[in-house]
């Protein structure tokens, strides 16, 4: 912990297969005029959107609707929701789907009453948000981005082959969220899948960094193995309730900056998985797992000990007199054998990225400081071109 | 994570040897009248007390002090800390200490404006509160009971002979606490070694109980990793600051409300611990550490799973092919000898217990479901006496 920091997450959850119970109540905190946010329709036909509607309602609320979130929420969606709670003056968002949902509720919260182009203030230029901000609520029906209690917002700008991710502060974080593990079990296995890797990923970009002894470590460690025990179960039956609520649970706590606290981090992976979704549209946790391997492969030997203690915390691997290569090598092979087992993709050209793409791939991607290497361009296209 | 529960936690920490530069900024949200409570002078000593009065006196405050706050808080002081909040109409109570301090801000904050015997209200009946709260702040100089970001206060009647704890909701909670790990360098050794195992039984008591697999689980061994090695090296150098850093940070978390999630707890041992507080005014922490392994291998055959996972997991003992009651047996046996090396007290006797006080001990002890077995009066007796 050798870092100063200061923590604090205004975000109220409420957790378990009655939390919406709890809706009704926080309604009560808003005005009248709520835009209800979703994406393709899916909580349609599993009546999710009807026990939303219900408690909104029963809260007396005059519901704008906003569906049709995509994915990889583009720029053009978002000035379209600006619009629409604009017009409205909605007192309240409330995202009812995934992390896309969430965070391009987050964007419209910020972006509907600022002055000049969001996209360019707020995502290519990250500036702190000085207007008028919506409170958001959310009702999470898909688990892997944590952005149901953080202030995370990923935009996509296809014209621009850009995907920018701003964090914004406590201010635009949900104020509540509702958390039922059963919202979940209807998410195709593919996102599902997908979510499961998005979670273990978030927890890589904040271990692999930094050199110091920190508590932080020791609970992405705990995060981790529930993660792997979770998904294992999870992958064989999608409708066991307590893999899917540890699953839930822990995708909140890997992303809303605890076992970040007091150390540096890496984020590349997060980095090179969004210019592939730039240019691919595809899923974003298969983005992560695609390239995962061979980047950590490649960063191995700049952070030789915390892949060894990885191997042994994380794996249960028996690395005594192993020497640090080796251990740090079978942590990353136990890794590779059960991202195989959950059925993650690893191969990029699975995700539509082709040859051609690889120059404007590297020109997309950020370069960070904070892991154990700063990567260049060229070995971004290295780590891209070893995943096709 | 099987239960229903909701989660949220208001305070704002600022941690790192630069913490209390925040105190100004924090100080900004309350009005001009504020109330200093602090312990024995110890942090007139240390150059804290000056830190916070000009911090105090750049804000503009006009400062109440109410000093003397003992390790046991009573409620004769709570007595008379409600008078000098009401009587000057204090905006904001400012504790300055550990956790006593802390848990005593707290009292005076909900009981100030009580119009009935707090004491009553609050402690015997455990009512909620329903009166004006005072906010607290506070600049954390002790480790060891996580007041600084819960709901926790602890008040002891003598006369009575019952210390009893209530736990009020988010609007009790501290709005700040500044934690710099620099502030307990001078905590003198046996109070700093009682804080670490008041820290590791606050984990105890809410990882020994439950079947379920659950996140909190992980999240509670982690905790206790980074305790058990950051106490290993703060013994032998108090003023190593990564150490006493992480202690700080993993003192927090452990009793925040976030391992106890979707699942059931002890705090039996606590229960034992605070009765024995009551008659002898020992320090809290090494109450605990008296009582813990005559309760634990009490209890061991009603958990052993979780006994042995907690051998494994936490202690590192490759407990394959050993039969759980093996090793849940080794895995207290290590932590017996954790305790030894860290220099806790393992006498109840050395505490001040004396054979007559057990019968009186036993009536003071809450007999707690939610274990792996609720006791009877007389095994409180036993366990007490297995102690002395």
């Amino acid at each position: 912990m050798l870092g100063n920091f200061s923590y604090s997450n205004p975000t109220k959850l409420y957790f378990g297969d009655d939390a919406i119970s709890f809706l009704k109540d926080e309604l009560k905190n808003y005005g009248s005029r709520v835009m209800l946010t979703y994406g393709g329709g899916s909580i349609k036909k599993n009546g999710i959107y009807d026990e939303v509607i219900k408690a909104l309602k029963d809260a007396g609320k005059e519901v704008f609707e906003d569906p049709g979130v995509m994915s990889n929420p583009t720029v053009q969606k978002l000035y379209e929701g600006c619009r629409i709670a604009k017009d409205n003056d909605v007192d309240l968002i409330l995202a009812v789907g995934g992390g896309s949902t969430i965070d391009y509720a987050k964007a419209v919260s910020v972006s509907a009453w600022c002055e000049e182009d969001p996209w360019d203030k707020y995502y290519l230029r990250m500036e702190d948000v000085d207007n008028r901000i919506i409170p958001v609520g959310s009702v999470l029906t898909m688990v892997g981005t944590g952005s149901e209690m953080n202030g995370g917002s990923v935009i996509t700008n296809h014209e621009q082959k850009k995907k920018i991710g701003h964090v914004f502060g406590d201010n635009v974080m949900p104020k509540f969220s509702i958390l039922n593990p059963k919202y979940t079990f209807t998410v195709l296995k593919y996102q599902m899948v997908a979510g499961i890797y998005d979670i273990f990923n978030h927890i890589c970009e904040q271990y692999f960094s930094g050199e110091d002894d920190n508590t932080s470590d020791y609970l992405s460690e705990a995060l981790m193995k529930s993660v792997i025990h979770a998904s294992r179960i999870a992958v064989k039956n999608p409708e066991d309730y307590e893999a899917r609520s540890n699953l839930m649970w822990a995708a909140t706590w890997a992303l809303n900056t605890l076992i970040s606290k007091g150390k540096t981090t890496d984020w590349e992976v997060h980095m090179i998985g969004q210019a592939i979704g730039a240019y691919t549209d595809a899923t974003h946790g298969m983005t992560l797992a695609a390239v995962s391997l061979p980047y950590y492969r490649h960063i191995m030997p700049y952070g030789l000990p915390k892949f060894a203690r990885f191997a042994k915390e994380v794996w249960g691997i028996q690395t005594e007199g192993m020497g640090d290569e080796a251990a740090a090598e079978a942590g990353l092979a136990a890794m590779e054998a059960w991202m195989k087992e959950i059925g993650v993709v690893l191969s990029a050209k699975e995700l539509g990225v082709t040859e051609d793409m690889l120059e404007g791939i590297a020109d997309a991607t950020f370069l960070l400081e904070g892991g154990y290497k700063t990567l260049s361009r060229n070995e971004v296209i290295d780590i891209v071109r070893a995943s096709m």
